[in-house]
């Protein structure tokens, strides 16, 4: 045990002079030095116990006495020291985007940072509000993670992941609608939400279809393919299609009923279920009918869909392979040299009720 | 620089054996001496520029240099190695829920990592899924972060604060409707939002008063608070309150409905916005007239509530202090045993529409 003097914290002036090894208690940490000597076997089978270490072969007795030396003492191994001595730690960082996740998203979330941990790996979400690409990586550089898991709308730049990759990250992963040069991509395709509305609307007769376009920030990367999946629905069949701008306001859904018939729509692909609720009470309180002047389509199949009247037609999505994911980061820590591969994680169909 | 021989990864075996200091390309891992020999300065003036130690005056022309090298090295400050050094990090971990977060959370989410950020702090963020109180502790435990904050139903153990407070945390800060022995409890006073909808209805001729009690998991520390809230306000008018288990799915929405009319109730408190659409979709199905027979206040004043016919009376929520929280945490930090204070972190107000 450190022997340095127990020195109890009295301010703000003292924090920063408070020794290393001693906790604010005034109790000091304790080492696994303490926890060798208390269980009477050497540092190294501390360190071989408490990390499993499955190469050693050390007895259950010897096993069960340092577990529970560890235990009456509170130790708890140090995760950066481990990785200083081991060169790279076992951290998978996060970054978490700006706009609140759904659902459908977090259920995904944890079953990858699930599969991750039974891999042994340490999952951290780091929040990059304010941060841009190169800052944000520097950042996310100062924890040395052994790998970054970009999911969201985080932009990762070229000169980010060399930034991390000389500060020892073995894998950058950006899972999106696009490939990041450097990074193992893993390519979702968000078209295929778009064609699947956009084959429904062709198929029930629709030749002028708008599709809505939410102008809060960061969902141009989710919009944007949605877009582009109902034109190739569309193109077709000769149909056109109109994107219609929108935020998720009243007013401008008001605003946009009030010239729908001037547009001459006679379908429209609203984004998501809260675009399709928020666009179609503007519709019917501008005394548009539903769907017999103008077909709604959402997309997320949530339960308000089904609170509606006439119900929501909707494009039911699932993320899929949060395990596969986990797997690939694995595979891409371990040898960093491998190609990227295509991950199918994203399953859609189309749930047609009355609003079609 | 490291002298060690550049080697190429080339395969699963070769990761484990890879030396301390190589990053995956082969390219030796930038330190601060590689740093100071480009600078032409000693390795502590590196240190001083790059962590803004303002205490020790170096030049401008100086810290440019050290700028300018640690850029073209892509050298980053390691906060391991630092916390190593200084005894202490700089990380505040914040252990995040099972259940997604509303737009409301996310903002106060944001203020609060953005305060702390510029208090110099390092904010991530814990997945604890499928941890439990001690277990959770220990993992984040093995980070050594200085603080740990937790916002949402993790539940947070005497025996983990203990744990975290030998690994050298200096502060567990809690916020929630409850204190939690050993930490830092910012207690959130969601009676109140209870207690707004609570007077309304009593308010508006209500005597037998329903609440739903949302039956998914983990939200009985938000449910109970505003149970409580309601009986309060109803027990000053001679009301009764009767609590309505509800889970968020149509066919027990329906049952409830089905039986509404020897409940006797002529005002339903529905939880929130979402519970409210629902609730109030499968009483209009069953006939009940929303406000003339039951008058229906939800809470958080979501958009839906406003698409809504009748539009949906609410109770509008606030979370203010994210900066105040993050002073808290940093004053508990450097003063480990001042005495928790009180803050408020909840503003409510009551939003009447048409449906009570």
């Amino acid at each position: 045990m450190s022997q340095s003097p127990k020195q109890q914290s009295t301010g703000p002036s003292s924090a920063g002079r408070q020794p290393a090894g001693q906790s604010p208690a005034g109790r000091s940490v304790p080492t696994s030095a303490d926890v060798a000597r208390l269980a009477g076997v050497s540092r190294a089978t501390v360190s071989y116990v408490l990390n499993n270490t499955a190469a050693v072969r050390i007895s259950e007795p010897t096993r069960r006495r340092v577990r529970e030396a560890a235990e009456e003492l509170g130790y708890v191994p140090h995760a950066a020291a481990r990785s200083l001595r081991a060169g790279h730690s076992r951290m998978v960082l996060m970054p978490t985007a700006h706009v609140p996740i759904g659902p459908l998203y977090s259920r995904f979330f944890n079953e990858l940072q699930w599969a991750l941990r039974r891999l042994d790996y340490t999952v951290v979400q780091y929040g990059s509000v304010g941060l841009d690409g190169d800052a944000a990586a520097r950042a996310w550089a100062e924890l040395r993670p052994v790998a970054v898991v970009s999911l969201g709308p985080v932009e990762v730049t070229p000169s980010g992941v060399d930034l991390l990759k000389r500060a020892g990250a073995r894998a950058v992963i950006t899972v999106g609608p696009q490939r990041v040069e450097g990074t193992h991509s893993v390519v979702m395709d968000l078209t295929r939400v778009g064609r699947d509305a956009g084959e429904h609307l062709v198929a029930r007769g629709c030749r002028a279809i708008g599709v809505v376009m939410p102008e809060e920030p960061g969902l141009e990367m989710f919009s944007v393919p949605r877009l582009e999946g109902v034109r190739a629905a569309a193109a077709e069949a000769g149909a056109t299609v109109v994107p219609l701008p929108l935020a998720y306001e009243e007013e401008p859904a008001a605003a946009l009923a009030g010239r729908w018939r001037e547009l001459g729509l006679d379908g429209v692909f609203a984004y998501n279920d809260e675009y399709a609720m928020l666009l179609m009470r503007a519709l019917q309180d501008a005394g548009i009918a539903v769907p017999d002047d103008t077909a709604v389509v959402g997309s997320d199949d949530l339960l308000l869909g089904r609170l509606l009247r006439p119900r929501l037609s909707t494009v039911h999505i699932d993320m899929i392979g949060g395990r596969a994911l986990a797997e690939l980061v694995d595979r891409a820590v371990r040898e960093p040299g491998t190609r990227p591969e295509r991950h199918e994680l994203l399953d859609s169909r189309m749930v047609v009720r009355e609003s079609s």
